[in-house]
């Protein structure tokens, strides 16, 4: 089934927030079969969402609506739907305590426009909100489908996961699944390179690169029967492409450079101190974000100012006078004494000059240096970054995380480019 | 003008990446008067991409592509835009040695399939790009206006600001200016009771409210002839909303609630440490993400393990003990450590249950104590939140940053809600 992801509101257009919803269903509905050929946003304008709910009703089986589904007079997704579709909407009792028991949970009074929000179209199925407020539906008109969620990720998510995902599970014969390859160290066009006699002969599954900020993947999707397994297809092209990147490829299942360095400390039962300055907490935060990462991660160190360098970690005064803060011996004191101070297996260091000031012609902006220090020695890597401060700081965690990966996994450090 | 954006790549339609292209152009194609009324995302597919194409230059005066002018097979944008344009793609020499100077200075080779980057249609407007390989381009067809930007956000932002926002700006007559208020601590509903009467009875200009983790945003959009001050219709719009809600409003400006405590902190020049338990981070990394908080933010600590709160915050063994890590007590102990210990005016602190795992019938997840000390004393807060773990922390994150802020500006801080 072709399906259309239509992301109803205004805030949208107006560029106040991302729309990260019709990236999760993008992520999730080829596993049930349903293809996504097309998103599309419009605003709180009826006549508009109109013209683009018939659009997409044109051109797809399946058209999921996010938003405007809420109390507000701008929430109007669900009465321009029901007009479309000639269905009138009707009080659901149910929807209505539900809501009001959600009030009450929370401790607050439910004012009157809430209620709105429990009147769904005549003759759909409703599908329950166990995070907020307003319900969604599933019309099936004809031979379409058309669903819609609420806007806000925390409900729209477990709506989905809980209905939704199932009620296309029920009806397909197909799948299609995919397998992300991640690497790290190597740039996009190098890499297609390597890989493009196996792009260029791909029927199913089919291969495609996508680079960011400091990191390349690499999709692989086979589409199969339901019940037969997809990795008798995909197997054999991942193991391929392994063989021609080598060890830049940090994951075949889509971890993140984050998620492989946690995995392998866990794994290993190798305990961890971080010591940040120019990413300013970003490795722990990162590194934390892991649920169960706390066996490992024994906790970290911001230290900005020279003053907390030496209070914190014991990076000796001459060091940072002789060498100064942003340097590779002070990068590999820090990590030394992130270490030692927290009694871990290991220890992780960053100094650097993320930006926009603070850089000079000897120390530019971008200059960074990286620090491990485990049993083993204390290993040290300059990096050399371009654009912004955030794009530095980003690079530099992953440049760290996969200083971790290459320290555990035996690899040699060298190896890896700075992106 | 009305504009389309529409973005070119299946990685967005599989859900690999999210679209945040689009949210960055509608949010700055307004202040040179190109109303955004739709985003369409289509993949590297050159049929449903010419639909696409004809039916957006069919409803809208501008049409601007974001990506798929990178050197791989799938990338197609400018070959079908040029053909439905009826233009020859010809050799733009500037760019294919702007592109060898790149490779060059990264200290790469070029390889090949690059070359194919520096073709582009005939007789439009080269742009030049700085931050990577792929130029973009501007083609005036007529009445309407066709764009091409590269994908990455990094080459497309600065290729837009130098030369597409310059280019609308010398045509536009009108401009849209929005002013947008940030409010913590009272639910979407709620918010729009207080203010409902000015939202019916508005026409320029127009009020909208947004919800997201724990916050809510109004948007007031004027738009005036160029030359004109917008302010003049904003300014008594943005007062009278700011007298119904009081100190729940945080920014007039659209600045975030940890820009808002950083920029008190530093017109104060108090210096500022934290303490960080189940946020692991994310405080100090939301705060370093700020230029120049270098000069009153003097680092912190992520202490999960009972011993790195002894070792590097002197909690006391006692308080541990009796009253757990996740306790009042602690909170209180933790951010007086840090500031004592980091010298420093304020101190913060977090300590929880973010889960999924950890939580008791007595200490849920979604329990949170954070705290502050400062010559005025330690001030504590208990926190009971609900969602999954990466909402509990920002959640937890902006609460600290409410509460620094509330101190500062010496307002009282149990008015807040918890979100």
């Amino acid at each position: 089934m072709k399906a259309e992801i239509l992301a109803v509101g205004t805030e949208l257009l107006m560029g106040q927030i991302v729309n990260t919803n019709a990236q999760y269903l993008s992520s999730r509905l080829p596993q049930v079969d349903v293809g996504v050929y097309y998103h599309s946003v419009v605003g709180d304008n009826p006549e508009r969402l109109k013209e683009s709910l018939e659009l997409a009703l044109g051109r797809c089986d399946v058209v999921i609506t996010t938003g405007g589904l809420g109390p507000t007079q701008d929430d109007l997704t669900k009465e321009t739907i029901s007009q479309v579709c000639g269905r009138k909407l009707v009080l659901h009792t149910e929807s209505l305590e539900a809501m009001k028991g959600f009030f009450g949970k929370l401790g607050r009074e439910m004012t009157q426009n809430n209620a709105k929000q429990a009147y769904m179209p005549e003759n759909s199925i409703i599908l329950k909100n166990n995070n907020g407020t307003a319900p969604g539906c599933i019309i099936e008109q004809g031979e379409k489908i058309i669903i819609m969620l609420p806007g806000p990720p925390s409900e729209m998510k477990p709506m989905f996961e809980d209905f939704v995902y199932p009620y296309f599970e029920k009806r397909s014969s197909y799948t299609i699944e995919s397998r992300y390859l991640r690497v790290f160290g190597i740039g996009e066009s190098a890499l297609e390179t390597k890989i493009l006699d196996l792009i260029d002969r791909q029927t199913n599954p089919t291969i495609a690169t996508y680079a960011k900020e400091g990191e390349v993947t690499i999709r692989v999707s086979a589409r199969t029967a339901k019940g037969q397994d997809p990795q008798v297809l995909l197997q054999p092209v991942v193991e391929e492409i392994g063989r021609r990147i080598g060890n830049c490829l940090y994951s075949q299942e889509n971890l993140t450079l984050d998620q492989v360095a946690a995995r392998l400390l866990l794994e290993n039962n190798i305990t961890l101190a971080a010591a940040e300055s120019c990413t300013g907490g970003l490795i722990s935060q990162m590194l934390t974000d892991i649920p169960g990462i706390s066996a490992v991660f024994m906790g970290g160190a911001v230290t900005y100012s020279n003053d907390a360098k030496e209070e914190y970690l014991g990076v000796r005064h001459e060091t940072l006078l002789k060498y100064g803060a942003v340097s590779r011996q002070t990068a590999g004191e820090m990590a030394e004494g992130v270490r030692s101070r927290l009694k871990t297996d290991m220890g992780v260091s960053v100094t650097g000059i993320a930006g926009p000031g603070g850089g000079t012609a000897e120390k530019p902006v971008g200059l960074v240096y990286i620090g491990l220090s485990s049993e083993k020695g204390t290993f040290t890597k300059e990096l050399r970054l371009f654009g912004n401060r955030s794009r530095i700081r980003t690079v530099t965690a992953l440049n760290v995380f996969d200083m971790i990966r290459r320290h555990v996994s035996g690899i040699e450090l060298d190896a890896s480019l700075e992106g």
